[in-house]
């Protein structure tokens, strides 16, 4: 840090990405990756883009947000195209978060929540997911504030139905409520389908885990065309140009293959299945995830354990620290292949453990 | 805007990006753009990239930023890499502005400085340029505050020669100066150069203009090794993979090709001379520009007549409304043939409104 950072930014604490070792070659588990290819339209798109990169991209992104917003069924007036779903998250606790307006979200959640109230100088109150790291219901209905609501939540997986989303963005129409839906592909039903509605709720997405596209940056916010219109004047304010040109492309032909994203999303929640199998049989007890990830406690080893002994054995898996969580760990689902040579590697760590 | 903005951003004024009209097919000479495609490596290796999107993109920026500082003669760690240098700007405007450092610029300058401004709600104070444009250096030498100096300045094109730059940076090391170079290799010498000596100092770059890659959105900033780890950890504060693997891939292509990319700035310095020669020739009087445009007025008509002409015309330059500059157009030097065009549709206009 130099000595011109201004005083609100000293003690910031960054979000920590999973890591990236490069040192030797790993099973990547760690940052819920798709192990399959984008499509092969994506790549064809975004490869003839890269030869119009002397233009600038399109700041009102037109063409992806009308092919978003057909894919939703929704309007494009009701969509906003980000780099990354990141960027849609940090404009919302922009846009509806303030000293009066705390940012609320569970104890347990995705990490760069509190990063982004911190960033955003917003005060944030967190509500302790139950013991077996369900939604406090009540505490969300009656809380006041943004509600930040990762469904299914991370990185537990778990699911909120979405009858219970609805009650929760009902019980005050005075509230914004967010619903990031990066793993809602993988098993849930989305709450898109509310946004005409309720003018308070705000759906966001990702192509980085069921699309494929992690590398690519793409994100999105689905909301009232009045809530949208408030992202948008923060994003022509902050980076109007945010989405590049073949991001853009590779995003229209991703949703153009239906086929190809739903066989994917089909072969995760397959090899999602057998892993949680194989796994509670190997001695590990794990909450009921619809994500493209378990989340799971061995009987006998400590988290820290089972991750470094998978880490030593070329299995990146991600541990979290904090203390109701410090004794799981968060493993991504991949190919079936993956997760075959996953659980061959867990097994021999049991065998040499015993 | 909604009802549940929150009031510090209700009457945020937008940056207005140069338009991007689809109704027909214009001479775009409005936003600055290469006429070159880009780099042939760059666009391999981006299109190799488009496979592998399925992984996030190096947090780090590792292979990148180590390229860039070579081919700038730095080490890596004083370099960060950003999705555009809109992002970098808005860093350092987060990063070095607050309640009791002021942001500093000219009164004409690159819009989006009074919008970053705004945005992270940190005054501002703009020191007016002389009447040819020209920098008020004095003022600039004494003025208390974070500065920042387009340099080549926008949308003069005029451009401080590197010793004056050192003087301002010099003047106070109590005082952090960003040079924006948006526009320094079609003319004039980085202050890249002064890093090693003075920690006070951040240069910004862009591959939009001289490396033909607006559309891939892709900047730098360069300085001390403390500036740049405040810068990111606000990056890793807001969007630690803010750069997408087609980007950083192209990026590397582009700075691989140095013989291209040197090829194409003297043609657009040639073109600019040309360009120059002609429109004197038909009335119009400029500043001395370094950059890819020229700023030019009309002795008999007015900026927006000549505005509105070439566009009824399908050429787009930009026109902007501030008093000072209503006068002039800002037209970006592209191809020689491009030029020749302009040439005679501008001799066309001028015969009719004879």
């Amino acid at each position: 840090m130099s000595k011109f950072l201004v005083n609100k930014y000293q003690s910031l604490e960054p979000y920590t990405p999973g890591e990236q070792p490069r040192e030797r070659k790993y099973l990547k588990l760690n940052t819920n990756e798709s192990p399959f290819p984008p499509s092969e339209k994506a790549i064809a798109l975004a490869a003839k883009e890269a030869e119009r990169l002397m233009l600038y991209s399109d700041p009102e992104c037109k063409e992806l947000s009308a092919k978003m917003a057909e894919t939703l069924g929704v309007s494009a007036e009701n969509v906003i195209m980000t780099n990354g779903s990141d960027e849609v998250l940090n404009f919302a606790f922009m846009a509806y978060c303030d000293e009066s307006t705390p940012a609320i979200f569970p104890d347990i959640t995705y990490g760069f929540y509190k990063v982004f109230a911190a960033l955003n100088a917003v005060p944030y109150k967190e509500i302790p997911l139950l013991a077996d790291f369900s939604m406090p219901l009540a505490d969300l209905l009656s809380a006041r504030g943004t509600l930040f609501i990762a469904n299914p939540n991370a990185p537990s997986g778990i699911l909120l139905p979405l009858s219970e989303i609805e009650k929760i963005v009902a019980a005050d129409p005075a509230r914004i409520v967010v619903v990031d839906e990066a793993y809602i592909d993988f098993g849930g039903e989305s709450a898109v389908s509310l946004i005409a509605e309720y003018d308070n709720l705000l759906v966001t997405g990702t192509f980085s885990k069921s699309r494929s596209m992690a590398g690519a940056r793409l994100g999105f916010g689905v909301a009232s065309a009045a809530l949208i219109a408030d992202l948008h004047r923060i994003r022509y304010s902050t980076n109007p140009y945010n989405v590049n040109r073949m991001t853009a492309a590779a995003g229209i032909g991703a949703l153009s293959d239906k086929e190809y994203f739903e066989e994917n999303c089909k072969k995760i929640i397959e090899a999602r299945a057998y892993l949680a199998r194989e796994l509670s049989a190997l001695g590990f007890s794990m909450t009921d995830s619809k994500a493209n990830f378990l989340f799971v406690r061995h009987e006998r080893m400590s988290g820290e354990a089972v991750y470094g002994a998978l880490r030593e054995r070329g299995v990146l898996v991600r541990h979290f620290g904090a203390p109701r969580i410090k004794d799981y760990n968060r493993i991504t689902v991949g190919s079936m292949a993956e997760m075959e040579q996953l659980v061959e590697v867990m097994k021999e760590i049991l065998e040499e453990t015993k």
